[in-house]
């Protein structure tokens, strides 16, 4: 079924499980760890892509609605059993105390504001408990809605609507051929938060199930991967390492020798947690070069491998390399997942440059999930929007990552953060997604 | 969705879970007990309604097809996660070796002859712990079949097949109607086995979760149950009993107390297994009188309660508060779950005669999803079909029930079984389904 109608009566967020599988694994470690749980987190939504103004194509009641509609979403008890039950990481992987909080979960409420600018301010307030989950509920339906909207300000009529949904079919296929030659390179889905709407992420992922069996690994999006019986793929992400960042710098009295010692115990507790089965470890939230200077020697040794979200990817594997052969391990057993803003040409090209010295993978976002012929002229093109952690009990975060342009918190503390790590990175480039 | 076309190009089994509940728990219990996971049963088809010939309506071809599909099934791993994290009666209610048996499950082979008189000889032979599955499969896909071509034989449009499909519709919504008068009567699907149609006991079953959500407590469909978040419904059957009387029978070379002593040895172990959660005892495989005089005390003191099967429902009821009674047990905290030929009015009419004396709930199998506007010219009623074992390691298996209508197995070893059962019942009742 490819074209559902315009509009549709059904809201954008029907489960609880029609988010991202990290969002449970993070969910559990955080409800698990006392100080991070009930530790009151702001998210804030980001639009990163120039001359967008969200306001002006979103319709403020109907943004409320979804985003009502969301809030007041839990687990049913099938996809309480699911999460119990699952065990491709490992066996009872969730711990029963949080399936208990998550069935009976309250998301926080959430503050928004229309500016006269046209920009949507959007923040969510809570213990970061409940609040984490608000991320992809609340990217999905804002690109949904956004999408919609767009798309109703210069579609006028079925058979365009038709037309322009055939587009993005069409560069579905194109997608399927070129990859079909490359039988090694296998992926992912990780387009839940900027899908273009969630009937075309399942359209997606059944074709990439059905074409491609043997190279797409699986979905992020945990409700698909139940239906579609497909493999919740996840690993972690940058809000988990920035608020125990924060609560460090809060306790220590910004310390730099404990705002630095974070990240390794969140690494630590991870594996202490999930061990082998979820050891993606995500190095850019401060820097890749301070995670591989580091880290402990278990990092390198024992981890699967790393997740690569920012700057540029071949320099990161070569990085990597060194990483591994500084610490005597043979990085053709390791892995890493790319992930920041592919294409199929540049999955392509990463994939040729690995081949032989290090396993490679992918999580494919925005341009699996959004990918239509752009109407630029009425804003028609896939957004850069993140909903990231703002501060951590009224502290200030900082994500820095390996390409400035995608740093996130004021300017005054990302200039401390940068001296905390010695960051020396001078990569740019603007987010196109 | 309510017409779906005659035909379809969707095999009528489409997933392992399409099952009774209880072919799992008894699954796991059989699998768990060497002794019955590799004793070698016999599954027979029997219509034991009159002057039906399925093989005058069901095309061989077309029954192979279905029988060959449900053959190759097995359980997805969204499914297995599902049997895993279930936690309605219990934590890790089945255990891990039967989850990783079910996973590579392989059905044993069918042996299927259509005789001259249009009968249909089917019977399946295999390891206890594979072949019990296709009890259920091989009656949802002979009922639907049957249904299926017995309609064609008096529909011959669109219209007409829509307008019968209303009159079931229309019976469902009076059964709505007069149950939502007796808001303490609860009720569950156990018509599986029984349907007309697998999309038409979707279709029952959806109605009835929206229209009675708080009497109707859920399916013994475990498909369904896991598609609408519904609690998975079953208790266990006569199989287990029937096989476990004629191992006993072989080990101790017809012994009539071992053959006696078999059945409280299942129960014992049932308990031991599944513990309160699970434990509503079938009272009836071998006449209840032999149940409700010989069971340890502990079934009547501790256990749920019973479910009645076959013959008068009023006097069995009875007869459990006599039972209850005599052991010091207050009949008011203990349930009979009724699951015999019922329909609305004769379940109005058990409630009442309850009410106040012990707890009534009913277990609603054929006119549940099976009524439609009945054509007995063509034979498009519904069927009393059962697929119950025959032998065990090459033994006669027996079932004498509450009504010696309702006996199975061949006429000297069911003289027999009366014999060493002290069976003295006199009712007889033909099964109308």
């Amino acid at each position: 079924m490819l074209y559902r109608g315009r509009d549709g009566d059904k809201p954008i967020t029907e489960s609880f499980l029609d988010t991202d599988f990290y969002k449970f694994t993070m969910g559990d470690f955080i409800f698990s760890d006392t100080q991070l749980a009930d530790a009151v987190v702001t998210l804030r939504l980001k639009c990163r892509t120039k001359n967008i103004k969200l306001g002006n194509v979103i319709p403020m009641t109907h943004l409320r609605e979804e985003l009502d509609h969301a809030r007041r979403l839990k687990p049913t008890n099938s996809e309480l059993y699911y999460l119990r039950g699952m065990d491709v990481y490992g066996n009872r992987m969730l711990s029963e105390p949080y399936l208990q909080f998550l069935k009976n979960i309250n998301l926080p409420e959430y503050n928004m504001r229309y500016t006269h600018e046209g920009d949507i301010e959007l923040e969510f307030a809570g213990p970061y408990k409940s609040n984490t989950y608000w991320e992809l509920f609340g990217l999905s339906i804002v690109n949904e809605l956004y999408h919609r909207y767009a798309l109703r300000k210069c579609l006028y009529s079925e058979a365009e609507h038709s037309r322009y949904m055939m587009t993005g079919l069409s560069r579905l296929l194109t997608k399927v051929e070129k990859l079909r030659q490359y039988p090694d390179l296998t992926f992912s889905d990780f387009g839940t938060r900027r899908r273009a709407s969630r009937d075309w992420q399942e359209e997606v992922v059944e074709v990439m199930a059905t074409q491609l069996p043997k190279q797409f690994r699986g979905t992020s999006n945990v409700y698909l991967a139940m239906k579609y019986n497909l493999v919740p793929i996840g690993t972690s992400a940058h809000e988990l390492f920035m608020v125990a960042a924060g609560l460090a710098d809060i306790e220590s009295n910004g310390d730099r020798d404990a705002i630095r010692a974070s990240q390794n115990e969140i690494l630590g507790a991870w594996w202490d947690k999930y061990g082998h089965g979820l050891s993606i470890a995500l190095t850019d939230t401060f820097g890749t070069k301070f995670t591989f200077d580091n880290a402990p020697a278990e990092v390198t040794r024992d981890w699967k491998g790393t997740r690569q979200d920012s700057g540029d990817p071949l320099r990161y594997k070569q990085k990597a390399l060194q990483w591994y052969r500084w610490r005597d391990v043979n990085p053709k057993e390791k892995m890493i997942v790319f992930s920041d803003g592919l294409d199929v040409d540049s999955m392509i090209r990463i994939h040729k440059d690995c081949q032989g010295e290090i396993i490679d993978t992918y999580g494919w976002g925005t341009n699996l999930t959004n990918d239509f012929e752009p109407r630029p002229n009425v804003g028609l093109i896939p957004l850069s929007l993140v909903i990231k952690p703002a501060t951590v009990n009224g502290r200030g975060l900082v994500k820095l990552s390996d390409n400035i342009a995608k740093a996130m918190g004021i300017p005054k503390d990302i200039a401390r953060y940068k001296k905390i790590f010695d960051y020396d990175e001078t990569y740019f480039e603007p987010c196109m997604y």
